[in-house]
């Protein structure tokens, strides 16, 4: 029998997937399990994207441009312009998800060996894509206490070594929820240009920012405008995940004519998504309101339920629509396995990303998890119920030694 | 300014695209031109495909499995038990379109510097896909004079070393629409397991074959399951390119298993796509024998006329829907350009794909073209008869060195 790849054995499992068998055998008991663990959102598709896909008219589905269907991105430097991201449409290339934006810029901008800096706990699939680029990921880690804010600069400048090529960050964060401020990326601003180093910045949670906060994206950074790779992507603010469209944005012409090289062996991204896409921009702003308000509320209750439980802290994050919370547990890979397997309240329980999956460092994260709060209220309350009721009677509790550390 | 990548700078630019420009060119100045040079078919796609397309009923467009919707690859089984292929629906992992197929096959299969033998002239693209794999490709030619049959075997057991890890092969093939016996496979299979090396098949054409020849795939070889993989896609099935969608299929779960990690990494393959892919199944028969009609019509008509003209060889194909022909001319490059630059016969030209792209040895398909059978007959007819008006004037025509070495 040959032998698989190196690469392909190095690769890391989804560590937000690899608790799906549990889940699974907890169904078929009867359990029912909400489902925090991941980023697919319940909010309903704007009508204008389902209509243009019941109304899609060709008698052929051809392939678009390698770059995508021209229409769309001369319309889409609309909608970044309305975010003060002022481009041309052949500074945008249209990708299969912000997934393949990050693969093509990964494999344009780096050499195999070379390293990047990540902020951790980091969106886990960065993993996955640097090694399919061979590229090395020098996490820098940033912190519960302050909500996992900006690592202070000399931190970055400390790592940076001949290897560095770029900066990766996520803003606002998955897994985090952190809103960078304007004066935290005027900071990154001043190393990647005093290093001269690649900034990629996946911004595909911009529409999420909450209690009125602005946004500001790495492209109205000025000075590095040929540094900047903006990934982006409608799965998140459209709630459509499964168009798979997303967007690779740079001024860089250089940087552009190479990607689209990566863009070229794969023929176009998918046509359907692109056209609910293009139809996704007349989106009234009144969808985003609504959402705005949704998931604030959200956020709201589920910070505040969790901060009440006992030996539990939460930092309330302004962005996207993840938190993470310190749990007074043992190990948080046990624990959620735990939560599928042993435990149940009312014949219910709630499934969630141990966080140790967002960062790449050992050892971290252990008594962290990621929540993504993606159902209504009403859920959100039963699934809060359900983590106080287990945290009490859950075998690896540390609750006192909890209490003690977060007193340092 | 940051560096592009050395990967990205050498990744080659799509040479069926290059001369997209000079078309555009001449579509300004008015002049029409027939598109023979890419595999974009204008076939109807199957009506059930865009009823269910038109009627998708979720509110939320979702992600799916990772490997696919589980109905899509159940039923997906069914089609190709049909077509002998008896499979598991666990053997079968939905991709976004036949490209990513091979991508992650090659990230599967081989590691770094790894050789794979492919005979050419070959789909260009394997070429980026084997850069982005850091995988070798190893040509071995095969020859316009027998309609492009599979080398024979000594001439692969000459160019295996130690680092070749897989053969690759596009049955019936793209660009020359041979299609390989069931005796050229047991060639293959022979050494396949003699040398315990991968089999990659790329069947996406498995439809087209003509005057009733029977298609063969590499999945009913037996005593090489654990080394066969059956790269697929609907994009030419059912005249559907842009919806993306594709499929790994193997029986060997351990390369099952790592594929899936790669496609963990992009979340999903496009939901739309899948929801038509599923329907396509449902495609009745009648709809590929008339596409099949369709086609063969088109290749007699084409041959025929490209053997009629003076100093031009075009071997009769028995699949897909593309032809090599080759040409009393200087330089495939040159004449293809230049057809759209300076010649138009009642102000229409035709444009081809110069075979050069698909050779991967230097100096190769200098005097051959690739043409994609995609125009209806009427189209065909004026887009042959520019061509012979063509080869009657061009400036670099070299018919009687032609002749001459055709008398070799």
């Amino acid at each position: 029998m040959p032998k698989t790849s190196f690469k392909g054995n190095a690769m890391p499992p989804s560590p937000i997937r690899k608790l799906v068998p549990f889940a699974e055998k907890a169904k078929k008991e009867g359990k029912k399990i909400y489902h925090l663990n991941i980023g697919q959102p319940d909010i309903e598709t704007p009508e204008t994207m389902l209509n243009a896909i019941h109304h899609f008219s060709p008698k052929v589905i051809e392939y678009s441009h390698s770059a995508g269907i021209e229409s769309y991105r001369k319309k889409l430097t609309s909608y970044y312009s309305k975010n003060n991201i002022h481009i041309d449409y052949t500074d945008i290339m249209i990708t299969t998800g912000g997934s393949e934006a990050i693969e093509i810029a990964l494999m344009s901008c780096l050499n195999e060996g070379d390293e990047i800096i990540v902020p951790e706990p980091f969106y886990a699939n960065y993993n996955g894509f640097s090694a399919m680029a061979d590229v090395i990921i020098k996490p820098i880690r940033s912190y519960i206490e302050n909500g996992f804010a900006l690592p202070p600069i000399e931190e970055f400048e400390k790592l940076m070594t001949h290897k560095t090529k770029a900066i990766l960050i996520c803003n606002p964060s998955n897994p985090t929820g952190y809103l960078y401020s304007r004066e935290e990326l005027e900071t990154l601003r001043t190393i990647v240009r005093k290093k001269d180093v690649w900034l990629l910045s996946d911004e595909v949670y911009r529409e999420f920012c909450y209690e009125g906060k602005e946004f500001t994206s790495v492209m109205q950074l000025e000075g590095i405008e040929q540094n900047v790779v903006l990934l982006d992507s409608i799965s998140k603010r459209y709630s459509a995940c499964g168009a798979r469209i997303g967007a690779l944005i740079s001024r860089n012409k250089e940087l552009m004519n190479v990607a689209l090289k990566f863009a070229q062996a794969r023929l176009s991204p998918p046509t359907f998504g692109q056209v609910a896409g293009e139809a996704a921009i007349d989106t009234p702003d009144s969808y985003f309101e609504k959402v705005r308000n949704e998931y604030a509320a959200r956020r709201n209750f589920v910070v505040e339920a969790l901060n009440n439980m006992e030996g539990v802290f939460c930092p309330k994050p302004s962005g996207a629509f993840y938190c993470i919370a310190r749990l007074p547990i043992d190990n948080s890979d046990k624990f959620c396995q735990w939560l599928l397997e042993k435990f149940s309240f009312n014949n219910e329980t709630v499934m969630l990303a141990p966080a140790t999956g967002f960062y790449s460092q050992p050892d971290l994260g252990t008594n962290e998890v990621r929540i993504a709060y993606v159902l209504n209220i009403d859920s959100l309350m039963k699934a809060m119920k359900c983590l106080d009721e287990a945290l009490k009677v859950y075998p690896g509790r540390t609750a006192d030694k909890m209490v003690a550390r977060m007193g340092n």
